[in-house]
């Protein structure tokens, strides 16, 4: 038999990542408890038409199918080869294929609400932290199954909610130990102001995609890529002055004002923005302040549904990461699903990258690094009963402990320690056994001492 | 468009739910760590060549699998076309399918030892909590995608292992307030000298299938089938005077003797049971008793791969719900993947009937009702600036608080806590603004005081 491989794109994570990523899953799902967000759990697969349409034609070729079980039974072949024909055609069959690995964590959930809406309560506020797939071509960084990680409050219009959102990200990132994260904010509707002053509304697509290339290709090149687009050189110019606002916060909202101020669109986005300044930069030190806020009006987050608030996480500017969240506002979740009039606004962890960051810096705490604390020796039948029972008083305790599997060696016993990282050893030989004693030995500083057994539960590990 | 809909034998799992799963998942993981077992997470998809085989045909036919993207691709049309035909032909074909979902967590958990052997030490101590998918036809309590919980030691054949493990279902059973549970136990191996001493080793299996039916059947039923299966009268007495076997542990241990132990085989068995009595049995209030240890001779848990102790797990018998999990030893966990010599020892938790049980038992602690603890009042502007900054102070203590998203009539914002069950309210209005008070309501007991908002923090919720 050929030996056994990993699906390209996919990982098995060991121990010691299971722990890092646990460490940083369960600091973010500790915060979105802490702000009063529910868990939701969807399953993997979803019925193949709740998925398809909803991702464009590049996402839907990148759903994996699942295909129907008992395609052998006689009564089903018939069709099968008929829709087989229909998917070489590039076209969904259900006769082969009905149901999808999900793609993200959004479709879903807008499907639960729809199915759901009678029954919960609005605004609900929800969290998510599961795996998507995509049929992605996998390469460093991407993978083909990935957690996402993604909070979000829906039926409500409440600028609070993303006040709520920007101190989220803020208490992750400083419990994580990223204190030199940027939280980005800009507003879709500063952006369609820009958009109004400069050649009209339905330039907002073409504005918005050069924009959003300005820290890859520079703006020389941006400008370039607007004057292609059809801008006049009086719109570049008008778009040139708003993409060289700089200053501090204050001094960007000053100089936007006089640029886009005077349109409605650029008065409401404005005021969105003040809004969660006036909450979020009251005081560095006050309760709920988030001084890492920056105001950049460059931000576009690509070409999506959103319609307010957009909001990116840069990692610190330490390592060479970039973003490693993002979010913003949308004005209808699950009108795709027959039930309109639910906005609502959600931001989103980038797990992979965040474990990157973290690796990078060196902030994982030390024991992500220790499975067992204490490995108990095993030196025969007598020994090993007496070591066990003293094991269930150390485990009783909280101490993570184990026994080696059988009477070996003493070098053997270390060896594995070694291997496992094991930072103490506890030795119950014929002697202590008589005595009454044990000895812990603590297997970094290489020191140790006899201890009696019933001082054993109370000695710290 | 129609109505979103949930591919059949799957399920959302809205808040409360998931809160109760992970009180379970929690708890159980918690007893894993403590008893130094590493926690392994594997793909949701594996390759379909490291599955198909391993479970049977049956087992095989029940398998998802993973359509390969891009057919619609001139160039892979021909090929997938003829691969289809394999595939209403009941064959497989890579060329039209090369991955599915897994089916269980031993398989990936062998396929993971078998290509990491060099790196892992060994005995390798794992446990793994993680969904799982089979296209079974769904029915009450049997779901197309469910959660697995196992626990192995592989790369020993000390039974200290099979202590550890019984010592692990005792401390989560107790933990998860199941005192009446029992863990039963026997040895494949004393089946085995069954067979030897009643028709020889070669009718071990048609003993096996006629015992494991012993609790739905009935002992006249199972000697019905004992003579179908060809087993002659003196045969089928000494069965019976096997099965009919009673009394406590210790009776029963002395009766099988008799019977079965004066052949290796037997002696082996009850070798084996007699070491778990001494460790668990040594006094019921010893450290490391398992005083629900049940030897029960008359488990055969089906017809799989065990070769020595086998377990199971019976929920306490004030539901009827049976079995919650089971395991036992078996010889070779890698020799599938070409890595042969990696004995081992395992049993898993049935995290959806446990779920029932304590359901049923109403033993879910109160708190996995509660999300949000205190729902701050949205007075006005101001007012809510104001809660914002004391909801801040509360949540730095740990309280999951929430503030509601506008200022609304009280009327409104009370009903929002009532339907979310949230205990307490906190309240500030232009009055208390300006007092530097705040009015703290039990929304339980009715009842409310004010306080002064310093207090806030200290006061207990």
């Amino acid at each position: 038999m050929s030996k056994p491989s990993l699906p390209r794109g996919t990982r098995d994570f060991g121990p010691e990542v299971v722990r890092k990523r646990n460490y940083i899953l369960g600091t973010i799902r500790g915060v979105f408890e802490l702000y009063g967000f529910q868990p939701l759990e969807t399953p993997a697969m979803e019925n193949l038409e709740t998925l398809m349409g909803k991702y464009g034609e590049e996402g839907d070729k990148l759903i994996f199918k699942i295909l129907n079980n008992g395609l052998d039974e006689p009564a089903k072949q018939a069709s099968a080869r008929e829709g087989f024909d229909k998917i070489l055609d590039g076209k969904n069959s259900t006769s082969v294929t009905e149901k999808a690995l999900k793609y993200d964590l959004t479709i879903p959930f807008a499907r639960y609400v729809a199915m759901n809406h009678g029954q919960l309560t609005f605004p609900f506020r929800r969290y998510q932290i599961q795996p998507v797939w995509r049929a992605d071509k996998p390469s460093k960084g991407r993978y083909r199954e990935f957690t996402q990680c993604d909070v979000d409050v829906v039926g409500s219009k409440s600028l609070i909610n993303e006040v709520e959102l920007a101190v989220i990200y803020h208490s992750v990132m400083t419990r994580l130990g990223l204190y030199g994260y940027e939280l980005r904010v800009n507003s879709r509707k500063i952006l369609g102001a820009l958009a109004e002053v400069c050649g009209g509304l339905d330039k907002l697509t073409d504005i918005a995609v050069a924009i959003d290339k300005l820290d890859k290709i520079g703006l020389d090149k941006v400008k370039e890529e607007l004057a292609a687009r059809g801008l006049t050189e009086t719109q570049i110019a008008s778009i040139e002055k708003y993409l060289t606002i700089a200053g501090d916060n204050e001094d960007k909202m000053r100089q936007a004002t006089e640029l886009i101020g005077h349109t409605d669109s650029g008065r409401q986005g404005l005021n969105e923005i003040r809004f969660l300044l006036d909450h979020l930069m009251p005081g560095k030190n006050a309760p709920g302040a988030s001084p890492n806020l920056v105001v950049d009006l460059t931000l576009a987050r690509g070409l999506n549904y959103y319609t307010g608030i957009i909001f990116e996480v840069k990692a610190p500017p330490s390592v060479q990461i970039g973003s490693i969240g993002g979010g913003g506002r949308y004005d209808d979740l699950t009108g795709l699903f027959g039930v309109p009039g639910v906005p609502g606004v959600g931001v989103s962890f980038g797990v992979d990258r965040i474990y990157d960051v973290i690796e990078a810096l060196q902030l994982f705490p030390g024991d992500v690094y220790t499975g067992t604390q204490v490995l108990f020796f095993n030196l025969g039948a007598d020994e090993s009963r007496a070591a066990f029972t003293l094991m269930q008083q150390l485990r009783g305790t909280g101490v993570r402990c184990e026994i080696y599997h059988e009477a070996a060696k003493f070098d053997k016993q270390f060896r594995y320690a070694e291997k496992k990282q094991i930072p103490y050893a506890v030795i119950l030989g014929a002697q202590e056994l008589t005595q009454g004693t044990c000895v812990v030995k603590d297997l970094v500083k290489g020191e140790q001492i006899t201890i009696s057994q019933e001082a054993l539960p109370r000695h710290g590990f």
